[in-house]
């Protein structure tokens, strides 16, 4: 195994003692950089994009070249599944996804095809390879996916939601289906994962960007056990065993120690969440990741200093039994977000964590 | 003082031991009731309907002759206050709220109209007086409020909005003109609860459909501070201080405790929250209100007698330390509703809540 050189994420991530806080932050390969802008024009779309493995790599590393994050994250879409399942994916500006073929009865879940990773994903396997050589062990790569409730309720309702009456509407009314459903598409993320982490991922992370639509209860059965499911079967496999997986329900702050349970190494939180109040409650069980407000990104670099010293502490002094954080904005970065402020973002982290490190 | 003939809602907000679970349903007149649908046709629009006192009765009475509901809600828009304000309200279907003169400067906050509640909101005070009449105490009339954060919301981006970058670029890079902007709102909040106590409204109900985006910090400071601030004024009025209030925001499970601190003497639950966890955290300080997931009203009967029977189960029996609870969905009502789930609904609740009262 090489030498990574800028390790501290995974250090942080297995509960190791670190001199400062790693940052990285959702969407960092986005539209707010005039470089992705440049490459997505000359991709054409946003799909093309993530399935051009040279093209991914590129878009991966223009925040690692220009701001020095300390993490890596494969440029891809949740919904690649649910597009090689047959569901067909198309993506426009400003429109959200939409499925072509969206699933509307029983027959589409029993007719869905299960996804095979060397045929039908590899491109996101090659795009991790690629990005690998590339990174050179400069900083860890993350692979991620979306959460089996988040993809389901994207092939059902065929597109984004409001309200999810169609995906909730099969939870109430045929559960059965429903979880057979979750199933299939649990058992495609895990494979896919594994893919992911074989071609080269250092570490997961499972987006359940719609599971806090859900109540408690609802939550429980039908979003968090597909992803407990997911950490028992990486856990359990030698392949994937040792890779470090976090798990972010945006709209979850009320459930972090139902959480804790699925035995996942870190959790982020959406900026809802109070760090100190989370840290309260499991900062001893899981690595923490959050929590800035990402409008902040929008602001200036004043409002930036000062929201990413807020995080760092809320989080505060890291004490023997803490587990750590990662600092991250609470949801993805926004396209109206300025770049020089994720550089006053990376310096601020940097710089002031280190006094909560000692 | 008339007698009222069914007072059990005002009695549980107040504390006392009563026979059974009160039902009330937000939105209740509403676009999933074909009666609603044929006097809105009548009105020709939303604001028409709102602004004419025998139709805003008419409808605010639907629900009540159909489904025999404990309480009544005037039927009216949260958006009034800010169309008062010289804003200039549109409602369209299906596009949500829009205002033709939103707040872009420092300078519009200055020339914000203070409304007069006798002539610029006197057809609400009259729809009171009328929808009082009509019901001629069969049961109480609710009035409400947007919260401050969820109108100044709307009133600075000018909609609805999915990330809030006006309003939180305001609140970030001045949050001295937005602290203004909140004050000039509540300030006109409570006068405008004041008119409507003065004018029959026999409980109050605070809509903070927005303070769930911001951060716990930030909701603290500038959403439950002015909700704070409104409890505090009708507390010390004599007009209005033996009317009950329910604070409400969506999105707020993680900081009950926090509101349970305004006084209030109720708080609205969406369908996110686990009752029986909120009622360990604050049910000896405030009534429950809530909180059944809306959608399951566009199912079948099954699930709506299921889903209401496993709410009032999760508040479970109602002990002398217990405040109490009011049954109502976690949001308002869809249009996709059916009519007869809510009988279903009605006669769950009434019925089966009996088994926790003794």
């Amino acid at each position: 195994m090489r030498e990574i050189r800028n390790d501290l994420y995974l250090r942080t991530l297995r509960g190791e003692k670190v001199e400062r806080t790693p940052i990285w932050v959702m969407r960092q390969a986005g539209r707010y950089l005039p470089e992705y802008r440049e490459t997505r024009k000359q991709a054409g779309d946003f799909l093309t994009l993530c399935k051009t493995p040279e093209l991914a790599c590129k878009v991966t590393m223009q925040p690692i070249d220009r701001f020095g994050l300390d993490a890596a994250i494969l440029f891809s879409d949740i919904l690649t599944i649910p597009d090689a399942m047959g569901l067909e994916l198309v993506l426009e500006e400003g429109v959200g996804p939409v499925f072509n073929k969206p699933i509307r009865t029983i027959s589409d879940i029993d007719n869905i095809h299960i996804p095979n990773m060397e045929t039908d994903l590899s491109y996101v396997t090659s795009a991790i390879k690629v990005i690998r050589e590339e990174l050179n062990d400069r900083v860890p790569l993350i692979g991620f996916t979306g959460s089996p409730w988040t993809l389901a309720s994207y092939m059902v309702e065929g597109s984004g939601s409001k309200e999810f009456r169609r995906i909730k509407g099969l939870m109430f009314e045929d559960p059965n289906s429903m979880h057979r459903l979750l199933q299939i598409v649990t058992d495609s993320v895990v494979d896919y994962l594994r893919a992911q982490v074989a071609a080269g991922a250092q570490s997961l992370m499972v987006f359940d960007t719609w599971g806090g639509m859900l109540s408690t209860d609802n939550y429980q059965r039908f979003s968090l056990e597909y992803m407990h499911q997911i950490v028992s079967s990486l856990k359990s496999d030698p392949v994937t065993q040792d890779v470090p997986v976090v798990l972010f329900t945006k709209g979850g702050g009320q459930w972090l120690e139902m959480m804790v349970e699925t035995k996942c190494d870190g959790l982020g939180l959406d900026w809802t969440v109070d760090m100190a109040a989370a840290k309260a409650r499991v900062g001893d069980k899981v690595v923490l990741q959050g929590n800035m407000d990402p409008v902040i990104m929008n602001t200036g670099e004043q409002q930036v200093m000062s929201g990413a010293t807020q995080v760092l502490e809320a989080y505060g002094h890291h004490a023997p039994e803490d587990r750590g954080h990662i600092f991250n904005l609470g949801h993805g970065i926004q396209p109206f977000a300025k770049p020089e402020n994720m550089t006053a973002l990376v310096n601020t982290v940097k710089s002031h964590s280190t006094n909560y490190h000692c």
